[in-house]
């Protein structure tokens, strides 16, 4: 554990709040001073906001002088993906459309956690909507990479993985619609919880594809993940798909252990797709989990082109109905790519789009009888590591189109599903670059995903790795 | 109450089996014996399975004669719209293409009803797939009219008004998802109930529009429906649409009084597009209403009309993505006029369908707004008495395809909300055709309306008037 207090995890940091080793006010202090730092060469924050943070943490310092405790996350000072609606704050959704939207209301998964005691730091970058899995945003710049500042940090939750990369904030929330909470973490090196699809209320969260968007977070660990998903996760009478299916005691699943566990690595697809950096941090991912007593199987997983094209077919189609007004009255204020993503969805007949939806209970049905008595699923997050920003740009060649429908490949069969997957940092490329690798698990069984990646943190250290301030 | 075994109520019969003042012989063949009258004027049986009947009802009586009894429904033989699946048995759908289909499964609807003892009589013929207000069937005929048998039932569930009309079964399933249980219960002069969307599984039952199919019973009286959704209603395995919503004791509903009650009578719409007739047997329904201790208001509803265009927009994207296969390979086998019905649903966009399926919150708000304090609303079922055949038929002129949309205008906004709606024989025209009333409630809340209709029934003698076979 470190003493320094921004480099604690989001659980050490709560904690020594609470037994007042150390005040809100210095960790503020701390991260806002890192913040400061890193900021001009990450653009990983929408809004800074310091005074209003001190503030904050001097009251939560005050309260727990009288012995007044709000909750778990007391005192702790996080930000956000700039699309969980904070009620009379602005909420840009990475876009120029809402530029200037000053929320209503307050996202029930954002209100949770204040209600848990944290303090609000700022705001963090993401893609134009979310709707972008690169990092790169025409209206703000792009958000860039704290292991090698040419390079992408994945997206939409861009900023969210930059930011707990850098060590700019404990945990940061992210949504995940076709990757966008796993893709940074795996780019980033952090760890990025996506939850079962109905596991998190998304009231008060910007909606982008109402049958895919999921809440989770982003962390240094899985153990930090499991204290966030606890405080968020259940039924909201503002979200009926909020569902629920019995919650489980996820910051106890993280002391659990791999003995007894069965994993399935996937016979293909996920292995036949993969660089060859990858396929080496699959392997030492593989050989750990061993090591740690899970028992490894090979499963066989029904096509995943296709669960991926249905994914897309449903996120164009939801996401282009969202956006009709804006694309007719405010066409010019998107960037192009965005508002040709969305068009795409304006050629989606209501018959394709209802057929994509009703496949999706027997996909399911067939993926798991496909993985009948796994536990989980490990696979890479995407197959390629973080490429750089020129390359992955509007302007970055022929192959650029290619390269960002790759990003994406690992990801979206896990949106169409719906279940959880948790991504681990597992391994580093030769220049540097992070690596990670995803547990995909049951519906509504994230606290197995969280006892495996606890216990491949416990024997691993690549999530404690730190990121350099670039000279 | 009549000793005459057919024409019994279902409650009443249901009775008189256990009490073994009767034997489901002897009512079994007591309807086959009206059935043989009637059908050649009807049509409105698909299949008449009396061996099999009088075979299972002589079991049914052996079983009493030991002490053994299924449920409240042992020995009562009843005939269903065929379209609930029964293994092992043809569900012809009222298609030429499902002429031969054998079903696999059972219904969970029809289960139920099995599982409390009822004895099957055969099959009810239906529009073309639950696909047409009228009961024209291109393949197998149209039904008739047991009141003027020149004159429509209304569809889509005609098998199901005539019959219980005429004392052929006791009771039918029907569906509705557009008006196609109030439509016949209107023009057939029987008791019908649209349940609230997810209070009945539809697992087994074959889909039209998943968004606003509904199962549910007509039979003569109130009491009668009463029995059967206590039989039928609640959560399935089967359907993970079918509501956890709590049920209510729906047959002692039936006892209530309606002193305290507060009905809502429309100030537009309902009442501006209504023919004289309807409007002076509207004014009486009231009156008897008030009479009995309600207390009438009037409700300002927000635009009908937006709620039909919506629901008939989600009808037919979702019934020609269920359609899509067949009309590609078996257009031939559609009738032209069901095609083209389908084929509408063709050219929406997925957009417009996900605005119609988005606005159905607000709207249902809406409602409530209007409704609040009002323990139902009173509208007719129709704007108009049962057409001929002839005028509503494919060649019935240039004023057919009019008044085809005018048969449905006062039914197809309740599906929209998804609100549950019972429609009691409220009067006759001059020319001795039945008239209907609906009694819309709040979602899940069938008991207050059964608690109306019953007392509306013992104030009133229309449920008990009988057809005479014609000459």
């Amino acid at each position: 554990m470190s003493t320094e207090p921004a480099l604690m995890t989001l659980t050490e940091v709560a904690r020594a709040i609470a037994m007042k080793q150390v005040s809100s006010h210095e960790v503020t202090s701390a991260l806002l001073q890192r913040i400061a730092q890193w900021q001009p060469h990450l653009n990983a924050f929408m809004s800074i906001e310091s005074e209003a943070a001190l503030k904050a943490a001097d009251a939560a310092d005050a309260e727990l002088a009288k012995g007044e405790v709000r909750g778990p996350l007391h005192g702790v000072p996080l930000a956000h993906k700039d699309m969980y609606y904070d009620a009379g704050k602005i909420a840009t959704c990475g876009s120029l459309i809402r530029r200037d939207f000053v929320a209503t209301t307050t996202s029930t998964a954002l209100q949770r956690l204040k209600d848990a005691g944290q303090i609000r730091l700022g705001t963090l970058h993401l893609a134009e909507f979310a709707y972008g899995p690169t990092g790169h945003n025409a209206h703000y710049g792009p958000v860039r990479n704290p292991w090698n500042v040419a390079h992408i940090t994945g997206g939409s939750s861009s900023g969210s993985g930059s930011s707990v990369a850098a060590r700019l904030t404990y945990a940061a929330l992210g949504s995940d619609t076709g990757g966008s909470i796993r893709m940074p973490a795996h780019f980033c090196g952090v760890t990025g919880l996506k939850t079962t699809w109905g596991r998190v209320s998304r009231a008060g969260a910007m909606p982008l594809s109402q049958s895919l968007d999921t809440v989770g977070p982003l962390a240094r660990t899985a153990e930090d993940c499991a204290l966030l998903l606890a405080l968020m996760a259940g039924p909201d009478p503002l979200d009926s798909t909020a569902s629920h299916e019995p919650l489980s005691d996820y910051v106890a699943a993280t002391k659990g252990s791999l003995k007894g566990l069965k994993l399935g690595v996937p016979a293909s697809f996920y292995v036949d797709d993969l660089d060859a950096e990858g396929a080496r941090v699959l392997d030492e991912t593989i050989a750990v989990l061993k090591r740690e007593g899970a028992d490894i199987v090979t499963v066989e997983l029904p096509d995943q082109r296709q669960l991926s094209s249905a994914s897309q077919l449903v996120l164009a189609a939801e996401a282009a109905a969202f956006h009709k007004r804006w694309m007719i009255e405010r066409p010019q204020d998107y960037s192009p790519q965005v508002l040709m993503r969305l068009q795409n969805g304006l050629a989606v007949p209501a018959i394709t789009y209802l057929e994509a939806m009703r496949w999706r209970g027997p996909a399911l049905a067939a993926h798991n009888a496909a993985t009948a008595g796994v536990d989980a699923v490990i696979a890479p997050a995407s197959p390629v590591p973080a490429p750089t920003i020129e390359e992955s740009d509007v302007g970055g060649g022929p192959n650029a189109p290619a390269l960002l429908q790759r990003l994406t490949l690992f990801t979206r069969p896990v949106n169409y599903l719906g279940l959880p997957s948790l991504t681990v940092p597992s391994g580093f490329t030769k220049s540097g670059l992070p690596i990670g690798m995803q547990l995909i698990g049951r519906s509504f069984d994230e606290a197995t995903l969280l006892t495996i990646g606890a216990a491949f943190q416990r024997a691993t250290d690549y999530h404690d790795r730190i990121p350099k301030l670039p000279s």
